[in-house]
């Protein structure tokens, strides 16, 4: 378990898909004892969500920074915004303050953590930097859906939903697989699952964990004509079931 | 945030890879509220480790019921086994008890939940019971690697190392691999990972979240001869990069 967060460390923290209560008993430590606060929040974003799910446990004297990244494919744009937010940090953890970047899900899926973590500092070595993992989105998905994701031995895939044909390829090479930003291509993708008999045995969550907002359909049948509720979905599609072979383990 | 355990209600708890640290918020509060735990443990464990990593948390009052289950691959003795807790469970639901179950991991993501939730009576229905995620192994392994899973169009693909040829196919079919229960054919997988110019790309950790008893290799390199520290191993393998391909989202 984690103590307080440490003078002139770094912590790249995984506060779960949205609900308070799946932050970890170590995200809230170094949420409480950290100096600095960072919060990444893309511009097309009125506030960040991060910040609202950890505020509760924000000192009043803790700094936090707001960091806005912009919603470009271009690596270089994005390469030259973050590394701004990087050089700042290097310079807080060097003047001895301890910081902590608040991400949704976890730091190591699909997050702005890896665009922080590659423009440090040299003197930013690996020995300061902690990463505490968190909740992500699909397992919030699998857990109000009471899908067992894997069991003995299949095999899941997690991958975004951007490319149908690239879907149509995955379900044949996994037991489950989730799709992450579903929303946007979300009927096609319930015809496409019509089409393979599939769309019984998968799921859909709008906005998991955000109070208020969630959505959860527990089966994608006769769903290819209705709108769906929003962007951000998680999918999660059981295609089959790899037994054991041996009787004997 | 979940409120305490309901009577007649049934929890499945994540509980995590081991370190108490990494349990979530309403992890704890399920396990302190509960009536009763239920703790699964295989035959050859000498105590339940998930009851260890709790422990702090029970109170004293509450009734902990170790259920100890066969280390078989044949579905008819283990659900036989399953089977029996099942019924005993839903004997205390139907007393109005509350109930949560104690796993490591994640509750859908190979674990005993799905072996317990198949047996139970048809008075447990699905409003009747909790899901409550927890951290996988595989992502205490990616955050003491520091290793970013997945970014932009990134696939990540799970399942067990038992057989090295279903390995190496899968190497093909995403970005990332992980690999669970890797430690059994741990030098022939480093042996694999080399032929493919992939064992520095690769980490293992031994004993996830386990004090005392936790090993990192951050490279395989070199070590398909060495002696690998137990069997309870989690191995990623970065097998590549997908990036987006337009320059606006």
């Amino acid at each position: 378990m984690i103590k307080d967060a440490i003078a002139g460390h770094f912590y790249t923290v995984g506060i779960g898909p949205g609900d308070p209560g799946l932050l970890t008993l170590d995200a809230v430590k170094v949420i409480e004892s950290a100096d600095v606060i960072v919060a990444p929040r893309s511009e097309i974003a009125k506030s960040s969500l991060a910040l609202d799910v950890v505020q509760q446990y924000i000192p009043e004297k803790t700094d936090v920074i707001e960091h806005v990244y912009p919603m470009v494919r271009d690596p270089e744009v994005a390469s030259a915004n973050w590394a701004k937010i990087s050089t700042r940090v290097g310079e807080l953890l060097e003047q001895g303050l301890s910081v902590a970047h608040i991400t949704l899900g976890d730091p190591m899926i699909y997050s702005t953590a890896h665009y922080l973590l590659e423009g440090f500092p040299a003197m930013v070595t690996a020995d300061r930097i902690h990463v505490i993992p968190g909740i992500s989105a699909f397992q919030k998905a699998i857990a109000l859906g009471q899908v067992t994701a894997t069991i003995q031995n299949d095999r899941m895939l997690l991958m975004p939903a951007s490319k149908l044909e690239e879907v149509e390829k995955a379900l044949q090479n996994c037991e489950t697989l989730v799709l992450y930003k579903a929303g946007k291509g979300f009927n096609k993708l319930c015809e496409l699952l019509e089409r393979y008999n599939l769309a019984a045995s998968a799921m859909a969550v709008f906005y998991a964990g955000i109070e208020g907002r969630e959505v959860v359909y527990k089966s994608l049948e006769g769903l290819k004509d209705v709108e769906p509720p929003g962007y951000m979905a998680t999918v999660v599609i059981r295609c089959g079931h790899r037994q054991w072979e041996s009787k004997n383990s």
